[in-house]
């Protein structure tokens, strides 16, 4: 096989999607976007040895590497649809081709992606992915609607695949039970795509946590020009976090990044509808704060009780949009 | 400066366009998209040590990175509104950002294209762009549409770019006065972008050439199942690349890559209507051939006899969309 024809054995396919009216094989895809309906772009680049290890199972990074990009417009409530695929790899590796081909593939059937198009280049192995996707113009979760008054939610657990993290870097030791679903945290996150859908409307801000809590909260405390406060005893944590010292479980469960949970602000008047909402979403949501008037700064509470917190910080200049 | 505020000072701006209801700065970008029109979409990536020397000049790459991007779209006649840019840097080098980002953004702005996001991360210097645009339906330039009968046209000249990469590498002497338009020719690249859409309509196929007339020419010959036949000293050469020995000016000429030119095949009956619907296109265009019924085969003529040509391919594993 040629170069070009492993790469068309592996990752061309027919379209799947009737709106994609020129898939790869010329020099763009063609698609047709709904006349009622924003496009939602969001672009991410995953790097060998700083975002993954370059002997992950290359399954999981084809996974991980659409996720982290769903996870994005599931942030603002559209519904994805395309995507394409720029990827540069330091030899031809057939199983290791196949492997990632997979689990990209696997994931964007779930949720119904067509792959349409993208690059392949000679280089140090890194992989950007950029998706799009639809979203009503009313509907889409914005980070500047956040209120006073309005209550923090985020959905599924926080800290799991940082705690997952520390022990691949052997910096705790967990117990061989607890492993399996920690590393599937951190290695195959489930984008809350149907979750973010199911917010159209309901929340009054959103986005989805990367970097961990602290940071991404931020994020809409400074666009929507409010303060937060937090209580720490209500953050849905793994039972092998809890387990953890106080410093290291606030570290991992608010710094520690890797999430890809959503985080979102809920007017009064919407409570009541939240739940039904997210009923069939697929995961669970928890209530961890409100919104305050003030400058745009995060209280922590514990019991109640103001508390401060020391979060050493986490940035590879990573901007991502 | 902190690293999110360095990239924000460079990159960041107002979305100038009416279209892009939001920009950068929150999880997506949301963009309108024309009711009667598709989308295009076209990503590449650049490689440092592959695609480009790791000392280039910083505007001339942000410049090129864009512009064999647009070339893309121009291909298809699209219309280009929209880029997100994904940048994988080994460190924050602000003059080199500053640099990087003026060549970008003058070429964008020049195309009234808004940058909308992207990412920034840490690696091996490496460049994805991801080109979006609009194009009506019936209007776009397809490979499958060439004709036995229809000549074929090519843009501007080729063979320059691949020259001076062969005189950067020091196989070839060129003569100082030639040497400046020849390195514009590979380091800053004009995109057809008006030709292309000035071809809507007119041309029956087309793309563009990125790795040379023979290997380029064959993805319409393959995709629309005819044949050609190309008159060699028809080819509109640079006047360096005409002293240059038989072999090498062949090979430069359509094989060596980079031109960025569009190549596109017109039927007889559209004939009078090419240099009208070209006058403001900003680029001359040269008959090279035509196609004829047959195997996807490319048949060389010189002086209208058949003549054999070896060229040697090129090929690193570069499989774009």
């Amino acid at each position: 096989m040629g170069e070009f024809d492993v790469i068309r054995h592996f990752f061309q396919r027919p379209p799947r999607r009737k709106d994609v009216v020129t898939g790869s094989g010329d020099d763009c895809a063609l698609l047709r976007v709904p006349a009622d309906a924003l496009l939602a772009v969001s672009t991410d680049t995953l790097v060998s040895g700083i975002h993954f290890f370059a002997d992950m199972d290359p399954v999981r990074l084809g996974h991980k590497a659409l996720a982290v990009n769903l996870s994005d417009l599931a942030a603002m409530g559209a519904e994805p649809r395309w995507v394409s695929l720029a990827l540069t790899l330091p030899q031809i590796d057939e199983a290791w081709l196949a492997g990632f081909a997979q689990g990209f593939l696997e994931l964007a059937d779930f949720f119904h992606v067509d792959l349409i198009g993208g690059d392949m280049t000679r280089g140090p192995l890194s992989i950007t992915v950029s998706i799009k996707g639809v979203v009503p113009e009313q509907g889409a979760m914005h980070r500047n609607g956040a209120k006073p008054g309005d209550a923090i939610w985020v959905t599924g657990e926080l800290g799991g695949a940082a705690l997952a993290l520390q022990h691949q870097f052997g910096q705790v030791m967990l117990p061989s039970e607890a492993l399996p679903s920690l590393l599937e945290r951190l290695e195959q996150p489930t984008p809350r795509v149907v979750a973010g859908m199911a917010l159209r409307g309901v929340a009054s801000s959103g986005l989805d946590l990367s970097d961990g809590l602290a940071s991404d909260l931020g994020h809409i405390l400074r666009a929507s020009g409010v303060g937060a406060q937090i209580e720490l005893d209500r953050l849905p944590l793994p039972q092998a976090l809890l387990a953890q010292p106080d410093a290291l479980r606030w570290q991992l469960a608010l710094a520690g990044g890797d999430d890809y949970e959503l985080c979102f602000t809920v007017p009064e008047a919407q409570r009541g509808v939240l739940a039904t909402a997210l009923a069939n979403a697929g995961v669970n949501i928890s209530e961890i704060g409100r919104i305050v008037a003030g400058a745009p700064q995060i209280e922590w509470l514990y019991r109640g009780e103001p508390v401060s917190l020391v979060l050493n910080g986490w940035d590879h200049f990573k901007e991502s949009t």
